[in-house]
């Protein structure tokens, strides 16, 4: 009975994760409010990311290049890989400015239940990466809960055969956290405190 | 040195009420892993609102036709206006199913230390509405903190010297509160108990 492109608007805005119908309603309204410029800049910056963004080849991060920024920067260090589940967490990573080598993104943590299993993650794509002799160590930093638990031990056994240290981020961080809203200070003493992974 | 789509699509994100970088970050991430018929459609509903959504020239309400839904449903009672400072506020009282008169949509309230003066909101407008011989009741629905009061009290002091019974909305609200944060039962309440208002 309200206004049907209204209530679209804020029927697609309560859609967005930690967006209640009502925080939509007010965010429609302030929309409405806004300056044309603001809609339009926000409304192609969606379709922007979306149609320009892919999965970096190398690594898995998303990217508008089919090779990420990060892989692509020859100053980083080649022989440390850091491997986390999504492009959030390595975000969250570089905000601390305490890790300068690449990274391999998994695409998500091992999940039986959830019906998540290792062929739906990109450790392909890490063996690939840990193939290239330049490769010394290999960073653990799947989320402190139990799936990012799971996966880095089973990251672990499967890197055991190979020539490589294989560390794990330090559990500075809280157990059951989500790593892309840990603070800048504590990711980055995790990092520094890393120690080896005990399979 | 980020990704330049993601960080402007985060970047115009935070911008939005209620959405700081992280929760920013979360949504740009969301919308890069969703169907492109969403971010699409989202897309084409800010631009859609932004573009067709005008004030009605009747009650100020927010309205993709000149005359808005509520002003031109004929089953609407029209011996009785409910003012509110903005449409978010009408939607909010619309959920309570406990009125069903028409409304007048003031686009803010009184607050000379921001600049908001009278000639800032619809009192014009609200003046020809009571100047319809139909109307015998002026609920004032503004929010119960300083501002809203301070409106309230002109709008009361202006309507004196008509034939109208002028009401205030029961304070069964919290004082300070937002209107459009109550929950519907207190919200219905609140209108069913209103109280003659005292100058």
């Amino acid at each position: 009975m309200n206004d049907e492109l209204i209530l679209n608007l804020i029927d697609k805005l309560a859609k967005l994760p930690g967006v209640g119908p009502k925080s939509a309603t007010r965010i429609a309204y302030f929309l409405l409010d806004a300056p044309t410029s603001f809609t339009n800049e926000l409304s192609s910056a969606i379709i922007d990311a979306k149609t320009h963004i892919v999965v970096c080849s190398n690594c898995g991060n998303t990217s508008s290049t089919e090779v990420c920024y990060i892989c692509s920067n020859p100053k980083r260090a080649e022989n440390v890989l850091l491997v986390v589940e999504e492009p959030r967490d390595l975000i969250a990573i570089e905000k601390t400015h305490e890790y300068f080598g690449k990274y391999l993104v998994l695409g998500g943590a091992l999940n039986p239940m959830a019906g998540i299993k290792a062929e739906h993650l990109r450790i392909n794509l890490l063996m690939k990466q840990v193939a290239d002799p330049k490769v010394e160590e290999v960073i653990l930093a799947t989320n402190p809960n139990v799936e990012g638990e799971v996966t880095a031990s089973y990251i672990a056994r499967m890197l055991a055969p190979m020539d490589l240290r294989v560390t794990r981020i330090a559990t500075g961080l809280p157990m059951g956290a989500d790593l892309e809203f840990a603070d800048e200070v504590t990711l980055g003493k995790a990092i520094e405190k890393r120690q080896e992974f005990g399979v």
